[in-house]
């Protein structure tokens, strides 16, 4: 497909708040949007010219919508890889694909996909069966932690296990879903890398956030992240390689924790826009909400410079009911447009210049 | 009215690219938009919730529309103050008002109220007829400008004079229109003031630009103006001052012409955010079109403060037709969704920084 002119319909996948920031940078840009999703009023649709509701499923439905668009991409990595297929199959250019989809869906099989990129990850052991957990367990020092390989998210579908805990009640918790038992990992600190691809297979990458998450779900990232320069290339390089492994064609971020002696072990990662680079659009010359709309129009990628010092601040839950005339008195506010602030969701962000 | 909080809805009179651009802000503050105006697959409705086309002199549906709304804002000049009244008149909180409309929309009105404000004007003279036009012509040394007291922007509506033209011939080519004939006035350069008044009554105005028109259409603005700090500050007070005389709440641009020895003439101004003020969502803490819907909105404004020099470059007609992935590599592009690059007609702009 060639570069996509001022006009035409970028469909989304998705009506979240991802989906919502990507359709102002695709508007900004003069494209239209049209969201796909399966529930009324999402954020997404206030502020696309279009939407259409209907579960991912439904195969028709997606590719009658997808007739009225000249790309499709996606806003978040559970769309079935059977409705990307689909729409694939019919001749609809799906950015960045399939594939990415495949991968970040299973933990087994996306960190296995990471390390035949050779990109290290913590040790980690296939469960089916709450037997199958004391074994790696005791290899790990008795430490691990046991994840549903699907439909885990900020810190839900997983659960601590040191040795001697009731196997049986843990997996029994995860609704004896296939799981994923992984080492705890003994991390200094967090990054992520926000890299982006472009159709042609050129690559930039953000300066890297840190991380801090409370109760498995960010809630700060820090730009510079303090990380040494060398190890933060490492980091790169691999999100790099792992772009470059599924052609993919967006912007991706890979997460590692990063060891006290320097060492990265990649944790996951998104085959979208992300959280913790939700400060670029306000301190870099292309944010990510734009950088992955120029890749999917097959425009070239927007430069990453970054022009001061930054943190964002995730809102969660009741931390959005704060008037936000006095919220935004503390940098620049964003607010996602959801209706009901129940705890621990994400409602919004702050950034704040540090320098 | 109180401030609003995430989840209200702000209705915009008109369609345009300064609605779709305040439309962009208020999402990003989590309010919803809904358009009002006679045009159908407007710029503006693309971005927003909701669109009911009607006409501006349609008073029961601007009133069956204002039902959805929390406040009622307008993006362009020439809103029917009728419009505008009749939704005060039910109690619809309409901000900036409707005095705004009725001073801007004519002319001689207008600079009758900048004097009335204390702000110097050129020379003017009302004409009803051709015969009106050669006393005070003479007193201007033989040169003006016979502008239409209405509906005139971009250039359009206004015709040079010298002293011996034909002017019936002249008045003729303006529908023998009521106008006002203005004395040419050698300024030294242009600038504009983007003043921000809220609901409390404080102001703040941003850095002012230098402007550059050419065929009597904004091509480039440049901030900062090189103007000295005492003249500024002195375009900056009339601009509040206009502000205040008119209880105004929102963003409105008042633009000036200085002379060689540094005195100041109000040319006009707009009661809304300005195409010279572009460069402000690049460039500063908040930009135009936010500051807009935070005064509208009820809350405190944010700061203006200056990151960065800047020039805004307007990309008119075909100009807009080089590919955008080719024009985005010279800066910020914002393209405005127009389906018709008409000679002349404003199809987005460039964010450049300088610094």
């Amino acid at each position: 497909m060639s570069a996509l002119q001022a006009g035409a319909t970028i469909g989304m996948l998705g009506g979240g708040q991802l989906g919502r920031m990507m359709a102002s940078a695709a508007a900004q840009l003069g494209f239209d949007v049209s969201i796909y999703c399966p529930e009324e009023d999402c954020p997404a649709a206030r502020v696309a010219i279009d939407q259409v509701i209907g579960a991912y499923t439904d195969v028709a439905a997606l590719l009658a919508w997808a007739k009225t668009c000249d790309v499709v991409t996606y806003e978040f990595e559970n769309v079935p890889v059977e409705a990307a297929q689909a729409l694939i199959d019919a001749g609809v250019p799906v950015r960045p694909g399939a594939k990415p989809l495949e991968v970040s869906q299973d933990r087994l099989i996306e960190k296995s996909f990471l390390r035949e990129c050779g990109i290290k990850t913590a040790a980690f052991a296939e469960v089916n069966a709450a037997n199958d957990i004391a074994a790696p367990l005791d290899q790990y020092g008795g430490l691990g932690i046991l994840k549903t390989r699907r439909d885990g998210y900020d810190g839900k579908g997983q659960v601590r296990l040191a040795h001697g805990d009731d196997f049986e009640a843990a997996h029994k918790a995860l609704a004896n879903a296939p799981c994923i038992l992984e080492a705890m990992v003994p991390f200094e600190r967090e990054v992520s890398v926000i890299v982006a691809r472009d159709a042609v297979g050129d690559t930039l990458y953000y300066d890297l956030p840190r991380n801090e998450h409370v109760n498995g779900i960010l809630k700060r990232s820090i730009v510079p992240s303090g990380l040494a320069e060398d190890v933060a290339q490492r980091a790169a390089k691999a999100a790099e390689t792992l772009a470059h492994a599924m052609d993919y064609i967006g912007v991706l971020a890979l997460e590692f924790f990063v060891l006290e002696d320097g060492s990265l072990l990649a944790n996951e990662f998104a085959p979208r826009v992300h959280n913790s680079g939700h400060w670029t659009p306000e301190a870099c010359a292309t944010g990510q909400f734009e950088q992955h709309i120029r890749a999917v129009a097959g425009w070239p990628l927007g430069p990453v410079t970054r022009y001061h010092d930054v943190e964002m601040l995730n809102l969660l839950g009741e931390e959005a009911l704060v008037p936000p005339e006095v919220l935004s008195a503390d940098g620049v506010l964003t607010l996602y447009g959801k209706r009901d602030a129940k705890p621990g969701r994400k409602m919004g962000h702050l950034v704040r210049r540090r320098s």
